[in-house]
């Protein structure tokens, strides 16, 4: 009854710029979504999750069909309906949002952890497949609101090992630089050009940046103070009102998000930063993205306010705002900084159980369902040596915090209890055995 | 900077077969997921997870071309790659046990908890999207490790409060099955063919059944005894020696299995059913289901031993196990079960902080950021009445365990602090609060 194994014995592989998680990278992967989890729950926040493919249309409508050529899609049903697998999760937010219409609470917290696809060219930090922290607060406008938001990315960050040292929240508020460019001369026109402008001041040699500053309408003096306010920012900690070359009475916006900053505590992870506009045209107020220190200064999230985004999925007005952070170059991150070992990070074993003796040898699962039905992570050694050493070094390499070790005294009912980590060694009777090894396991 | 509001004022709606989750969904689903994940777990399985989607061919080796029609599948690249939304795990696990060769440890244990998808029509209990738990040992062929695997299903249906009067576990051996059928006079050009009509016997109508008996070459009184086969079951517990019309000497796996069963404590929840094969020819030893036992018999897993898999995908001749169990039937028998309130399964707030008092409000998010910081899980109302009564009733909506409340005694430096639970209410040192909170948190 075998089946036929006509196997082409052809090596599979995964697609490219996807990955395969075996135990050592998956632990990884759970301690990261472990950490969004936690601090999303703490922070007050409701998980939700949609589906993995959603109608194409539903991409289009805020990115427009250019989007089309960055997705993974197809078709059913005779070709009449188009899917794409999600390249984001925020129109999943905002259809499920707007499918509650007014019985959505005031605030809805929600955040998800999905996994997103794009087709574009794999490279380092940017795959066709990885998982992303999603986290939104809808129906409240005020600075506190968007704080709280920054607070949450904040607090996984902390959970995760990293400091203010090694990253940082860049953040800005694209009202307070829409008054400063109009300030400068900008007309309304040119507004747009003018923040993509911003949006790229890193990427452009200084020539090509002034170049541009110039097309849009600048005389000389005004070239050179938008080149300034395009690096304007503060440390981390300081007030907005350090800003060099801005006027204290426009940075409103700025100084009521810095107040509520130090509300929630976290004004240390956090600088203005004035060249921070996010790229999208639906964001509305402030803007943020939390960098890496290093040189490398990888983006590890962005987000910001875009009351409309409601509203242009047929949604009634409502506020809102939200950041995307993902796995890659966060794990990267925390790789470098050396802040994880996935060695240590996988689920340790409570005990061990080992069979010294071949008369014991019909204990050895009793004894270890005993332990599973007793709620303890229970493993066991599927070797044939009755060696103790040999056994004792292998519950070793599983990291078991306590050996059983079944051998000739089970005769008389007694089983030995080694205690890995002191190496203290006792007897106990069988039918103790749970109590004796809930007592060492509670030990500080 | 608005974006445009263009809006299509269209109403967008998932895709037809899959589930939004909010957070209601989303408790029960993660509630399902855990109990998987913490079973797993301390049967000291580790989890691993692949690509949501890979390379089409992976699919035809183990199911043939018309696997195709029921995928999600699409082309990049000028269609020379195809690739699949992933319609089940066990391609993905072969592929990743293939790729470690010789390294891989004996036992494998792995477990994983992927999104799954099918093209098909949706109907009850058989959605385009859902969740399935899979579990997979790798490496061992005897009668304890197929018991050990059946034995980790078994205690998430524990955990998640079904036993063994709600759920069955149905067993069978395809090795004795056969030998029975041999025995019957059915020749081996005819076996699949019996094994094929043992699997739907309960589809066909009696006569229909017996029509393709006779079909098979067997006289009438085979076919009776054929029909007999089909239908021998033990009880609940019982030795597989109590099954009738069977030769005891026949049963050799499946007293094997039973034993086995019994070391690992689960001997109850299961029982011998001849009429399970699990239709798939890749099936080589023991094969199971696990039906509920109310009439509608729905099934919630189904597994077995597939010796020939990693052959299959080109690796070593490896001895295989493993079981799916997936997340739709399972959520409709816990609900007519009564076992799960949606309501009561999402995180519980430990805190809850309102203000009565506009002089306290701006230390209303520091509060609630220094309980966050604390470790615990924070929220607030945002509401702005200052009247206490309806803020403690929104506390209770929530289900806080303790409400914090801001009022004109806060100029003192003292806020009260009330067990929602208890309902006695005490005023502490603003300096105090975590310790007074921490205090109310740990007692019973």
């Amino acid at each position: 009854m075998s089946s036929k194994g006509s196997s082409k014995s052809k090596a599979f592989q995964a697609p490219r710029g996807t990955r395969d998680f075996y135990p050592r990278e998956m632990a990884l992967r759970r301690h990261v979504e472990t950490c969004w989890r936690d601090a999303s729950i703490n922070w007050g926040f409701q998980e939700i999750e949609g589906p993995t493919f959603e109608h194409l249309d539903l991409y289009t409508v805020k990115s427009g069909p250019g989007i089309v050529s960055e997705l993974f899609s197809f078709e059913r049903s005779g070709g009449d309906t188009s899917y794409a697998m999600r390249p984001e999760f925020t129109p999943t937010l905002a259809r499920m949002a707007v499918a509650r219409g007014n019985a959505l609470p005031v605030p809805t917290k929600w955040f998800s952890i999905p996994c997103l696809f794009r087709a574009e060219r794999p490279q380092r930090g940017r795959l066709r497949e990885h998982v992303q922290w999603n986290v939104d607060i809808l129906g409240l406008s005020d600075a506190d609101t968007d704080a709280e938001l920054i607070s949450v990315a904040v607090a996984a960050l902390d959970r995760l090992g990293l400091d203010p040292s090694m990253v940082q929240v860049k953040y800005s508020h694209r009202d307070v630089v829409a008054r400063l460019l109009t300030d400068l001369g900008v007309t309304s026109e040119h507004l747009s050009a003018a923040f993509d402008l911003l949006d790229r001041r890193d990427k452009l040699p200084a020539d090509a940046f002034m170049e541009k500053a110039t097309a849009l309408g600048l005389d000389d003096a005004a070239v050179d103070r938008f080149d300034k306010l395009a690096h304007a920012r503060t440390k981390a900690g300081e007030d907005p009102s350090t800003l060099a070359d801005v006027p204290a009475e426009d940075l409103d916006h700025l100084l009521e998000l810095d107040k509520a900053l130090k509300h929630h505590d976290i004004a240390e992870w956090c600088h203005v930063d004035l060249g921070i506009v996010r790229g999208l045209a639906y964001y509305t107020g402030t803007v943020f993205e939390i960098h890496e220190t290093s040189g490398a200064e990888r983006a590890i999230a962005g987000g910001g306010r875009y009351d409309h985004l409601v509203e242009l999925f047929g949604g009634p007005s409502t506020p809102a705002c939200g950041f995307g952070m993902g796995d890659v170059v966060l794990s990267l991150v925390l790789q470098d900084r050396g802040l994880i070992d996935p060695d240590t990070l996988g689920p340790r074993p409570d005990v061990f159980v080992v069979c010294a003796d071949d008369a014991a040898r019909d204990h050895i699962v009793p004894t270890v369902a005993r332990m599973r039905h007793a709620g303890l992570h229970a493993r066991r050694s599927y070797k044939s040596t009755r060696n103790v050493g040999k056994l004792l070094k292998e519950a070793g390499q599983h990291d078991a915090r306590i050996a059983i070790i079944l051998g000739g005294e089970l005769q008389e009912g007694i089983v030995s209890v080694k205690d890995l980590g002191s190496g203290d060694q006792q007897q106990v009777q069988l039918t103790e055995l749970e109590t004796a090894v809930h007592q060492l396991l509670m030990a500080p």
